[in-house]
């Protein structure tokens, strides 16, 4: 048998906690989703700004371990990396165009590593446009939550 | 002052446990990466016997949480990448040709989530090839790792 006293007893003291325990984590979810898509928001900014320094320091991790996949290329290393985008965007005077990041969508793998998946698109003065999709692995670290890995495909929406 | 007898003590006791701690640690790590290793290669296998269903389900989770990104399309479910895998390479008789993996490599976030990126190659009956990078985002499930997001972009290799 069910002691009913002692059953609203032991709810009265236990949902409280369940509930304080669930919204916390609920919270700390999306702080994080928001945490991490500040930081490739900060990095459009940067692009849209000129700053291609910026855009690398703020959203990569500065690692020979970083690695950044592009078609068949396989770039490794934050120094490779810095020197691919400033060949294809800064020699000779290149323009960088107007960066836009849409359809973000942040996973959380626990509270270190993540998954920032998106669309990303660049218009150039001459109205040409370029784009496609990338998919972003994010780790915390002690400057905040840097890409550690960078997959990015060129392509028209269907 | 350090009382150095008392200091070799706590080092008698705590260096072997340091140590019976890495060890189990690396090999669960190692045993981890092999088994979502196995799981591509069993794609990979389906793949080559023309068992379409079979690299699907061995691979990806079924479920239309799945998300499988590629030039600038994104497919999302289950069944929607299977119909898309379906149009290319089966339909109308079309030749699913001959599947490689290469370069794996894996690295893991705990003990539930993992990447997996490489290179994959597809071969025809005419000699001719296609062929890029992946990445995938695999995840522990009740069936085995399987793959919950899928980037997978084309280029021959420089």
């Amino acid at each position: 048998m069910i002691d009913m006293s002692r059953l609203r007893v032991l709810l009265a003291v236990t949902l409280p906690l369940l509930g304080s325990c669930a919204s916390p984590h609920g919270d700390r979810n999306r702080d994080q989703s928001q945490a991490i898509e500040a930081v490739i928001r900060a990095q459009e900014s940067a692009w849209n700004r000129g700053d291609l320094q910026g855009y690398m320091s703020e959203g990569y991790l500065k690692s020979p371990e970083l690695t950044f996949f592009t078609g068949g290329d396989v770039v490794r290393g934050y120094e490779t990396v810095l020197e691919r985008y400033t060949k294809r965007y800064r020699e000779g005077g290149k323009e960088m165009g107007r960066l836009t990041f849409s359809d973000l969508e942040t996973i959380n793998f626990g509270s270190d590593t993540g998954l920032v998946r998106g669309r990303w698109k660049l218009v150039f003065l001459d109205k040409k446009e370029t784009g496609g999709l990338f998919s972003l692995i994010v780790r915390r670290t002690p400057e905040g939550w840097r890409i550690v890995h960078d997959h990015t495909s060129v392509g028209e929406a269907p």
